[in-house]
């Protein structure tokens, strides 16, 4: 079992969606996380798919993926040329005291505070996988009230992801 | 037409996806963005789906949504009750000039530099879809290798959506 990063340009055309998550289903390929945006042509959406699976399955959905009529693209995100990212908001069940300690964790971790109520914070933050679980881990002494997480999404490095890439500015 | 943000709450059954998707592509119901990612419970993952379309079907998707055994709640998130995000990655052509004028831009939107090679730079931004396509719209002038998106994220203000919420902190 293993981790897998897709990044899928696809044609929007209706039911794209149900089409490429079928194709995962039927094999009982469970999906972790899923999203999909726009891009810079508006004719075409990028999803980004996480799954977790059998190798020798992986391969047999990346053919699959790539036989569809709205699949323009397909690219594997690997660890070491790409870039992925997570938003998350996290609501937290705060009063006065508990605000200012919940406010101090978010800073080390340059979270943003973007709603305030007498009785809860919802904080934002964006970063990779293991940083997002290192922040919500540190709440865990909070009430939690609700996560949401947009899911994985991520670009290759560079132009065309050869050697010459350097991580400039990665603070997360 | 009007645009509907709805937040899912589905348990993490196999198929789960297609079968949402395959609610609103039954219907011909445009899909702008979906995100689904874990949440605070293993069992359960949530979705946000962005649609646009005639305000009667909208009450039907609801309806229906509701009807599926896979669906444990649902909320639409409204402008004056909830903050909605999406995370952008952007690549972009970039000779050493270029950088610095780009990295000048991205200083302003508090925009995040994630990688540099010697031809291009990959930018990360969080905010509302205003912020972004403005970001976007800035950059036309350079060349735009790659677009991804998470589509829109969401959560509902405060603890009841009830009126003692105010904005604390958005500088977005």
């Amino acid at each position: 079992m293993s981790k897998m990063v897709l990044s899928i340009l696809v044609e929007n055309n209706p039911g794209v969606l149900s089409r490429v998550s079928g194709l995962f289903s039927r094999r009982a390929f469970n999906i972790i996380s899923l999203t999909v945006g726009e891009t810079e042509n508006p004719r075409y959406s990028r999803m980004t798919v996480v799954t977790e699976g059998d190798s020798k399955i992986q391969e047999q959905i990346k053919k699959q993926l790539l036989k569809l009529e709205d699949v323009s693209d397909l690219t594997e995100l690997l660890p070491d040329n790409s870039v992925t990212r997570e938003l998350l908001l996290v609501k937290v069940k705060a009063d006065a005291k508990q605000r200012q300690q919940i406010i101090a964790v978010a800073n080390i971790f340059r979270a943003k505070i973007v709603d305030v109520a007498t009785e809860s914070l919802m904080i934002e933050l964006t970063g990779n996988q293991a940083k997002l679980n290192a922040f919500l881990n540190l709440l865990k002494g909070y009430t939690i009230l609700t996560i949401v997480r947009t899911g994985v999404t991520g670009l290759k490095r560079g132009l065309s992801g050869s050697g010459d890439i350097a991580e400039y500015i990665d603070v997360d």
